[in-house]
């Protein structure tokens, strides 16, 4: 079983990745490991085999993502070069094991894998008060200013996933099932939501 | 719990809404029985009160819907009064017990009653697929004939849609959950989505 999940920021797209992963006992790739893996390939060809020849049974701590992302820049991470090696290790990734991939256009570039794609949203009411959970006691942004953040970076978002794929962002019809977390615990809902998948995995002409 | 379902012709959503009541024990109110309510109300009101005034339990037989269906056209449904006589129903069948709602824009009419709002979607081939298993023996319509007929469906429930809220038909941020069964049986997956739906009931402030 094969897991994209596309994300608006703040709607818990992330945790829901990571608690299905976890329920399900499958790899978790999160974007920036991805991005960082395709980022440093170039430079230290053996760390990416370290990380991609293994078959991962468990998911990859996030804090490993977080270290790595200060590392490139927006402007290095849509170079074509860094997309084209991205895309191969996505795949590998997922020919190799089950996995959850957060993000990177995944649902794009298993398209022919028959992933289960999965597009969490929420209003933006809700993403302010998740934001602000998840932020640092020193971080003061206004509603105003936080909101503009979360703008820019569904933005960002939807201008790389168009660019390298042709396809408009967070459009139902590339998803397997669109999930609104608005009101939504997102606990609560992992493990309903791999039930639901694993009833999925059933084709019509199976039947 | 009330719960509305929109679908694009041949995904099988009147199904999963008619199974989601089943399994859930609560009211089934289908497209025809809530047109064909309004639209008789004012011949014969005390038919609509003996319906309506009732605290329903179980679903309605589907075929109570097609027998009204025969009795109006496309003209008259589209007409101010009905959508208004049919706003007043579906808000009052709401007010008045747990329900599954199919179609008629009640995600909207019911947009302050905290329902959950279920969009059901499915490639082409998938919807083509349902349709000829569902079609009478004696139909026989080329692939390109039932396609007309499937996109000319959706374009009227679009246009219905759009006329009466407003709204663009199947945006996301409309509901609560887009459900793409192109590679789905019904059957199996009602279950689990009445599950995801019961773990959707609470709040982010309730926690």
């Amino acid at each position: 079983m094969i897991i994209t999940i596309s994300r608006e920021f703040g709607s818990g797209g992330r945790e829901l990745g990571k608690r299905l992963a976890e329920i399900l006992g499958i790899a978790y790739y999160d974007q920036e490991i991805i991005a960082g893996i395709a980022q440093r390939s170039g430079l230290a060809e053996e760390y990416v085999n370290s990380i991609i020849e293994k078959r991962p049974v468990t998911y990859y701590p996030i804090t490993i993502g977080q270290t790595l992302t200060a590392a490139f820049t927006p402007q290095l991470d849509f170079s074509l070069k860094a997309y084209i090696e991205q895309s191969n290790i996505i795949k590998e990734l997922a020919s190799k094991s089950d996995c959850v991939i957060i993000g990177r256009g995944a649902d794009y570039i298993l398209r022919e894998y028959n992933s289960f794609n999965i597009f969490v949203y929420a209003d933006m009411d809700s993403r302010l008060q998740r934001c602000r959970q998840r932020a640092p006691e020193n971080e003061q942004l206004s509603d105003a200013r936080m909101k503009a953040r979360i703008k820019a970076i569904d933005n960002d978002r939807g201008r790389y996933y168009q660019f390298f794929t042709n396809r408009k962002w967070g459009e139902k019809e590339n998803y397997t099932l669109c999930i609104n977390t608005s009101k939504t615990v997102i606990k609560d809902i992992a493990i309903p939501v791999s039930g639901l998948l694993k009833s999925m995995s059933h084709t019509l002409s199976g039947k």
